[in-house]
């Protein structure tokens, strides 16, 4: 899992679908960061609650991304185990593949997955 | 939307559910209970997690039992109406029947769903 | 099934969200409607696809809505049951008891399910 | 639960789908009913299957239906029990609210959901 | 995306499923076709159901099927992005991943994504 | 499709999610070990429900894994075949995909694909 080129690869299939959007997928695309700036719930939480809906519809470019906005947050790896199993709980164990995946790009991402024993 | 009818048909249902589960379903009942419980996350993190998730996959009665514990853990109609415009937007236009009676539920738990104009 | 009811209770609710809502939650609302403006498709076929969605994703009251739509633009009963056939395949037979509450509303909008032989 | 208000509801409905479908929603229905039949797998297995798969993709009507053919095929209520749990394990406590409405139609079709302490 | 290579996999494992498959899996393969052909309703319009279907449904290979009959049936880059607008507004933003991969396929298939300003 | 390949990166990634999982997420994984055990049912009819489930529900991690466990339970090509059946008529087309990585997966696990005529 190379984060920057799959940041990269997003970035440039995200040029081509601008190409090609009206104006109304231009707005849904615009909402669709605006969603997630601060207001009454900040940044942090704003993105957790992204991750656990991109986990349960299991869409792994999703978790991707709400993983690496995450870490840009500040989200801990002890928060964010908790958030996923939230997901894992919620909906099922069909999300496991997807949990799988996310440690891998959490890991990627400069986290530990190693927590201390006295956190849990 | 009669909150207390609902908490009591819901407890009749989840009764009988036990009486019929075997070690492994009851264990699966037990830590539903558990994954919301405090740790790197507080009660209210976690009960707006489970209230999106349960939005994007359009259940109902999950919806309407996080809108409770929401209630209980204090969350904000302003933060509330956040989180579910997350849900909204992660989900698409697919969700607007559940939130249609998800802020009924709102109201029925004694929330305003009248924000003041400056917080908008 | 009443349409009027469900279009006044569908209204009402509505109201409620829309008191609630913030300018994101405004906008998705807004957009929503817009999607279905004619531009290189007409409304009509906009309305079928939007039915289509709207029943491989298993959501009743879409389903109702986008069949009075289709209802209003002319969406013949021989379209639209060509149209609930792609969706039934599609997504299989789990979408069958949505088809047969869908056919009661498409004969509550006024139209005939009883074709003739001879279009079969 | 009267399952045969359920089953005169659910006739009345596929009566009317019928008249309006043509030889292709057609031989979907007839499909629909054969994949049941006995094969390489007998018929109470094959029910099983069905009430599971409906269960994860959680269908209230699919799971009532497949709930009397599992009771006509002689599936225990332990057997049941360990099904379920399967799917519940699979889809998630998103399914749930479902299971709950599943044990109330197992009773209503004549069954215990009494299990001895010695079957756990 | 090598159109030609997707096309050549898919009908290698296509012989495969029709090696292992009875009767009742040929029928369903059989209808799968059957209904895409016109009647009431053109090719072209059934095509844009099924890519709808699918993306709402999230299946790329589906998306990327319907898309080349799409192209074979003179559906405009115009009308694709209203029609694939239309799912991505039922279905939310996990549709934009997906939504990329299409633009990309629509495009190996020869279609110019870069719409006139005057069409927007 | 190299088996022994995908046993080893499920099993590294599985370390890995064990070593950030916390108490719950651990019975969470636990749980999802014991339910497959024998009991009411037997692992093999247990294995198909799993199947199934995962079919339905999309998933090729879940559902390569089931089918290694298939063919260790013994389940044969042609009672596969009745069960994948089920599947493709409870979901719809959109598990046609999933059906054809599946159908490679159990080519690869030894099993013919290649039914004698007299069995359909």
């Amino acid at each position: 899992m190379d984060i920057e080129e799959f940041k990269r690869n997003r970035e440039a299939l995200h040029k081509k679908v601008m190409d090609l959007a009206g104006k109304n997928m231009k707005t849904f695309h615009h909402l669709d960061w605006k969603v997630y700036e601060p207001g009454a719930l900040d940044k942090k939480t704003k993105q957790m609650l992204g991750l656990v809906a991109s986990m349960v519809l299991r869409c792994d470019d999703c978790i991707a991304y709400h993983l690496t906005r995450c870490a840009e947050e500040g989200v801990s790896s002890g928060e964010l185990e908790e958030a996923m199993t939230v997901a894992v709980m919620v909906g099922g164990s069909i999300i496991i593949p997807h949990l799988r995946r996310a440690v891998k790009v959490w890991e990627a991402l400069g986290n530990t997955v190693k927590e201390t024993e006295e956190k849990k």
